[in-house]
């Protein structure tokens, strides 16, 4: 069931377990955030794009019976989500496919999903990348953009659906441009911080409707750990519910 | 020196007067937050955009003896400002004119100023509005838009300045997105609740500079009050110093 690299770590909440590889890929707590983030309704298709070893399908799966969709470029992260979602009995619920999100009309039609989720790569090529490796592969923008990734979304989406994506804060700014010119208008929108004492924002949680006039609202700051250094009260929900 | 339906407010931190009207112009806490949050260097040309009653000018000229200059459209308010420049001695460090952004090469030469402060009509023309008075044209974006301040931004900034503005929460991704379209990258962004216990942002301050690279840095949350109900720590240093 698992390789040498990899482990096989909890999913509490969920009950669930995941195939993780410190070599490979393993999700952080900005994926958990992202799906906690994520508004689901009784009706609706979903897919998540750069999908990794899976880990926001199989979250989304314990909250919903609708079917999911993902897609992940990397051979070796689809042959681990495979098997994770294999071992959480999933495989009639989560269709997970190895393509690359920039050719997307390859592989699904036009406005097909009512829901997008995304953590993307987070880093440009600009910024200091050690190898490419899986893991480069994973956080850096080498074998997709962020402006390849929302025209990836803007191509699937559905009138007035609803895409979710996790970023870095420091590029939150970049991310919203984006998302307006491309006829998404931000309905949502959370930072997440390590805690109240923090200089600046960690991440940033957004959710966009496509070609809405919404306005944004701006949610209360999420904070992962209090001062003292433990885990938030809203972070222990995340983990354990 | 004030007329019937006017009153005079004090600046405590600032130990200034200025001139308020309930029927023409008062700030609000936004003008103070906005002054509060720019930084000012040494050197250089600063322009305060939709001045209003003087209120931001009027706060900075506490904190340099930089030139300030000023443009403001409708005829009592700059009548109102004027008067509370000489009433605080101020009528040699601010420059205050009569003038409409959206002609404002009329007034100014392109590239020639290093700051810029703007307080602008919060809502569209599409959000409900009583009375086409002096307040609403303060208020909504009946003389101007936010796409014209921009644009009156755009014209006015030098290469590398720094732009403040401050808005409501719920327009701020609007916001973000015009300025990242006008070669502005936003530098730093913070949002404003009332309290902590709010379920959304009322503000955002945003500082943006012209032909930068920077990523943004998303500081933490301003408070305005406590949860008993008590001004904050930071709101009363903004009042008090």
């Amino acid at each position: 069931m698992i390789e040498p690299h990899e482990r096989i770590d909890d999913l509490f909440r969920e009950e669930m377990k995941i195939i993780q590889s410190k070599e490979v890929f393993s999700f952080s707590v900005d994926a958990l955030l992202l799906a906690n983030f994520v508004t689901l309704r009784k009706q609706g298709a979903i897919i998540d794009l750069c999908s990794g070893n899976g880990i926001i399908p199989l979250l989304l799966s314990h909250r919903t019976d609708l079917m999911i969709d993902a897609i992940e470029i990397q051979t070796r992260l689809v042959d681990m989500a495979e098997r994770s979602i294999k071992m959480n009995d999933k495989t009639a619920q989560i269709n997970l496919i190895e393509g690359d999100i920039n050719n997307i009309a390859k592989y699904y039609p036009h406005s097909s999903f009512d829901v997008i989720t995304v953590n993307p790569p987070y880093f440009t090529e600009n910024q200091p990348l050690k190898q490419r490796n899986a893991h480069a592969y994973a956080r850096h923008e080498i074998l997709t953009t962020l402006e390849q990734v929302v025209a990836a979304c803007r191509y699937l989406i559905k009138n007035k659906g609803r895409l979710y994506m996790v970023h870095r804060a420091e590029r939150s700014t970049e991310v919203i441009a984006i998302l307006q010119n491309n006829n998404f208008r931000v309905s949502h929108i959370q930072y997440v911080y390590n805690a109240r004492d923090s200089n600046e924002a960690l991440f940033v949680l957004i959710e966009a409707v496509f070609h809405s006039k919404a306005y944004v609202k701006v949610l209360p700051p999420f904070y992962i750990y209090n001062i003292d250094g433990e885990y938030s009260k809203e972070m222990l929900e995340v983990y354990y519910g």
